[in-house]
């Protein structure tokens, strides 16, 4: 559109503010209106990694969640609920762009890789000059800083949610020459199962809050207990034998 | 080891040099020597990414692969040339720390996801310092530069290698949600036929030197030939429908 403002989907990276590659905090430093998603209550987790590098009379736009904890997630009533949240974010993004002005989305790890940018990107892409900036993933600061090399030679990797059902989990997981769980959070027992399923509990390392100050990081067999916090996730690192 | 340089594995991300993070330019600023990899008669795609962020003064340790293209690369003897190579590597890289010199290996994308830093972990990290700066990876540029979302919600992702055999490669594709095909080269005849044979040719997105002046992005159905460069990767974003 004519004299409408340009959409930055942003990659912040996983959570060390020092992990956003130089264009995007480049590209934060010159935007004019920051927005950002976040669960209600919370600062979200973005936004908070990102606050070193907003020029100070930003204006900033909030989408928080609906509560939906009530609602089973596989129900119309849930995606229904997600739909009207996206919608409404949309258009307050596309009131901006509209305006002339641009503005730069954060998203927690790399825009296209999970996350709520994906909505805005379908609803908006064609409509304004999008332009996306990839970021450092989760997974990879946690094998960073697990110091695990996850794939070698011919190796495949396969990401996989903990939010699937164990008999799913096990059966990829046992497919698979290396292997990241993500969205593991309340999922741990089950996750536990399935890898011991499929023969990989001895590989498997445990990784919460990666690259933050709260990081923990430990083989999932001396991960005492099943409660783990949203941002966690497992790694199988290559079974391949150095050469 | 007591007065031992540090090792530092630094990720330059794929290709724009703004792409590194502002963690892995500061070390580089600082590092007193740096280490790369190259095929012979190349300037290495590591060392060129980081060109910009090298002190003045630097002292650099070029390591050049070996002949190889005579040798199949499932043989003993490529096997064997191959350790030889890293072995050697590792032993210059260990003279440096040992005079008690910090160096900053290049490793294009991220360290640990594929390439040969890891083959200089095996054999240094249980005995120096050693730092991991996680970078962009090169299908995370890919999939921004074309703007495809990747997964969603519960998808899987499979990143697999296009050296793998037509039959497998076409297994593996069919059990994923989402799927990258790394090194595909001169294997891209055979990706195609893989992907046919999984039914998602048309989801497929052919990228070349992605993030580079060089990149070319087009569906893989409209690109002419089977001649693609070293640095092409083929993606296959999630099929799930827009929510």
């Amino acid at each position: 559109m004519d004299g409408a403002g340009k959409l930055l989907g942003l990659g912040v990276g996983p959570g060390d503010p020092e992990l956003l590659t130089i264009k995007a905090a480049r590209l934060l430093r010159g935007a004019p209106v920051v927005a950002w998603f976040a669960r209600s209550g919370r600062t979200g987790h973005a936004r908070r990694i990102a606050d070193d590098y907003l020029a100070p009379d930003i204006e900033e736009l909030r989408f928080t969640y609906p509560f939906t904890t009530e609602i089973p997630k596989r129900s119309a009533a849930y995606r229904e609920a997600m739909k009207a949240f996206y919608d409404e974010a949309a258009a307050r993004l596309s009131a901006t762009l509209d305006d002339g002005r641009d503005v730069a989305l954060l998203c927690e790890g790399d825009p296209l890789f999970y996350g709520s940018f994906m909505y805005m990107h379908d609803r908006l892409a064609a409509r304004y000059e999008t332009e996306i900036v990839p970021g450092v993933t989760a997974m990879a600061a946690c094998w960073s800083r697990a110091g695990a090399p996850m794939t070698r030679g011919d190796d495949c990797l396969s990401v996989l949610a903990g939010t699937l059902d164990e008999d799913t989990l096990a059966a990829r997981l046992k497919a698979a020459d290396a292997a990241v769980v993500m969205k593991v959070g309340r999922h741990l027992g089950k996750v536990r199962r399935a890898l011991d399923r499929a023969g990989l509990s001895e590989r498997a390392i445990y990784v919460e809050n990666g690259s933050t100050p709260d990081e923990r990081i430990v083989r999932l067999s001396d991960m005492p207990t099943d409660d783990a916090p949203y941002f966690s996730l497992v790694l199988v690192p290559s079974g391949r034998a150095t050469s």
